[in-house]
């Protein structure tokens, strides 16, 4: 029968307790939130809502087309001169999604010849992005420099670095002024992925490239997402002007991919200048971060301190990680659980969430559930 | 120097007319539109973008997170259940853009060991989900079952056929039942993309795969996009429960991307009502679209006789195809060029959709400003 193999795929992760199932959540949901990546509390501001709705209103539910051919508005044209902008970059080019961005940025950056040093590490739209590039790709240790040197004094010919800036599983962050001047040893390019980085880090959020100082840079393309701490969904490649207009003519999840809906640029755009009068939320967002830490770790929790707004805590195994989890649900509080196999090392755990609009008394809630629960 | 060789690929473009440029529309703008692929005349419909504004209001500018963790809210419920009934399949899965739900139904369809045989004018989102797939590729000539079935012939073990449903290029459509019943002689899979079908093909728009008989068939996965007909963004892969749960857990654009914002879920399930209240709307993109390509014919142009919204018009050359559309463009006319390197042919055409909200007038002005700007 065709499709006959996935029945027992299936059943091996019935017997292994790795099912997954998809879980509606309602629009008043009474859970607090320790899950989503909405690190600035933006996606349900009336100003990102309100911008949605007038973005939609005035621009259509859809972009139409290929951003090539009527998928581009004005809009779109706003949101990347002010992205641009704001993290400190001389061009943008908005996707429809994150994931697309990374496609984009690694396949069109690693041509036929080049060599691609990833970390290994990084996030899966990263790790496709390699696999679909013309590109001999090379994983290297995590957040290890000196491993990225080795892998670049192999190859003679055109050369990157892939690496997320925050790491999404456990929320460390890479070593990205080695890894930058690693890279210009050899006249290689950084690519760096600042989903988790972008609203957090960096003066007023302006993200890890910013903070390292490598905005701009002729030399470092960033990726952004726009469905984080902007509230929206959409991603975004930043770079100098040449890069970004070769990307418009190269990469395929630009060029065969329809614009980003109007509404979400809309929402990003309002996120982002909300961020530009508020710059504060970034530093909230890291304090929260840091206090969940500190408590977590006073009470005996096992933590990875965190170097922007994900804070990881480890759990005894696959199992009890889940357990962990839904008891956690059970007493109103929604946490991540991130297991094998969408975690390489094979380490369960769960994966909390800073939020800068979490109060104290909130974070001292989801400590307290956190210890109670504990398996 | 770093990405230094993108330039001497800048200058080559530059040398054979092939720069790409964005063009930023206004809200207002005055051309005739025939180069969208808003076929139903949907996106910009007060129901659908009402729909959008009130599921930013409701539920945010973005679903925060994984479908897994905080991304599914009841509105993904409500259009996946909505979606699957209407095109009558058991199950859907909404994805934040076509590109990814199609990524998403090879790679997670071809493991290591099966084959995938793909048609040869297929979109580039289902060649880069063959070249991410643990499967072997074979590329098969276009429209053409028997090469299927050859191919096909040479495996044992897994295999799927992949097609999209109407070619996105010149809107020829594939043999479905041909397809179909070749691939139940080899117990294979079958993966259509209907993106350029939903809306269009099928009673009431319910799609090529409906059309052909196949809805509904345990051997049948189709995917379609949320951008086209429907007029919003995202995308989903329709099929039997067991198929769709199996993408759950093992699709990568699933699980490792943000869910699609509620805009645009809210935006394509009105657009979806919509077009089960007004079914017409189907048959009139159709007849729009049979109208364009008689009366070009009539005044002499060569053109693909359209099997649903695409009409696509030969140009004698790829700067005569360009100089024609930008004199159309001119003329306030604006239509799609597809020309090297996106087709894989050589061959550069005028692209037009016919969409069911154009007037037989608008038509009228169409072909004439075709006609009077012809190379
Ligand atoms: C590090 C990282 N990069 C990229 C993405 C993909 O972005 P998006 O979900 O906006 O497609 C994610 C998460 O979703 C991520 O965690
Ligand atoms: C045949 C086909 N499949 C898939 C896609 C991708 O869908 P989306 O643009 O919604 O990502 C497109 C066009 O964009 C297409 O033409």
């Amino acid at each position: 029968m065709a499709f006959g193999w996935i029945d027992e795929q299936a059943r091996a992760r019935r017997r292994a307790g790795l099912v997954r199932t998809l879980r509606p959540r309602a629009a008043d949901s009474p859970l607090l939130d320790l899950a989503s990546n909405d690190y600035l509390g933006l996606a349900r501001h009336p100003e990102t809502t309100g911008a949605a709705a007038e973005a939609a209103r005035v621009w259509g539910g859809g972009s139409t087309g290929s951003r090539l051919v009527t998928g581009t508005t004005e809009l779109h044209g706003d949101l990347e001169r002010e992205l641009a902008e704001f993290c400190g970059f001389e061009s943008a080019l908005v996707f429809s999604s994150g994931y697309a961005a990374n496609l984009a940025a690694v396949t069109a950056l690693a041509p036929h010849g080049s060599l691609i040093v990833s970390d290994a590490g990084n996030h899966a739209s990263l790790i496709d992005g390699c696999r679909l590039a013309r590109g001999t790709t090379q994983v290297v240790a995590h957040s290890d420099p000196q491993a990225t040197r080795k892998a670049l004094d192999t190859h003679r010919g055109p050369a990157v670095a892939v690496s997320d800036t925050v790491f999404s599983v456990d929320g460390d962050a890479a070593p990205l002024p080695e890894l930058a001047s690693v890279c210009r040893e050899f006249d290689a390019g950084l690519i760096v992925d600042d989903a988790h980085g972008l609203g957090v880090l960096g003066a007023g959020g302006r993200g890890a490239a910013h903070a390292a100082g490598l905005a701009g840079a002729p030399d470092v393309v960033v990726t952004v997402t726009l469905s984080k701490s902007l509230g929206s969904q959409g991603g975004a490649v930043l770079g100098p002007a040449r890069v970004i207009d070769h990307l418009v003519n190269a990469a395929r999840t630009f060029i065969f991919d329809t614009g980003l809906a109007p509404a979400a640029a809309g929402a990003a755009l309002a996120a982002l200048r909300l961020l530009g009068r508020e710059p504060e939320r970034a530093q909230r967002a890291r304090a929260v971060a840091a206090t969940l830490y500190a408590r977590l770790t006073a009470e005996g929790h096992e933590a990875v301190r965190p170097d922007a707004a994900v804070v990881s805590v480890r759990a005894p195994s696959r199992e009890l990680a889940l357990r962990w989890a839904a008891d956690c649900r059970s007493a109103g509080l929604a946490v991540g659980c991130f297991r094998p196999p969408s975690v390489p090392d094979g380490i369960s755990r769960l994966r909390l969430t800073a939020r800068a609009d979490l109060t104290d008394e909130q974070v001292e809630r989801a400590v307290r559930v956190i210890g109670e629960t504990r398996p």
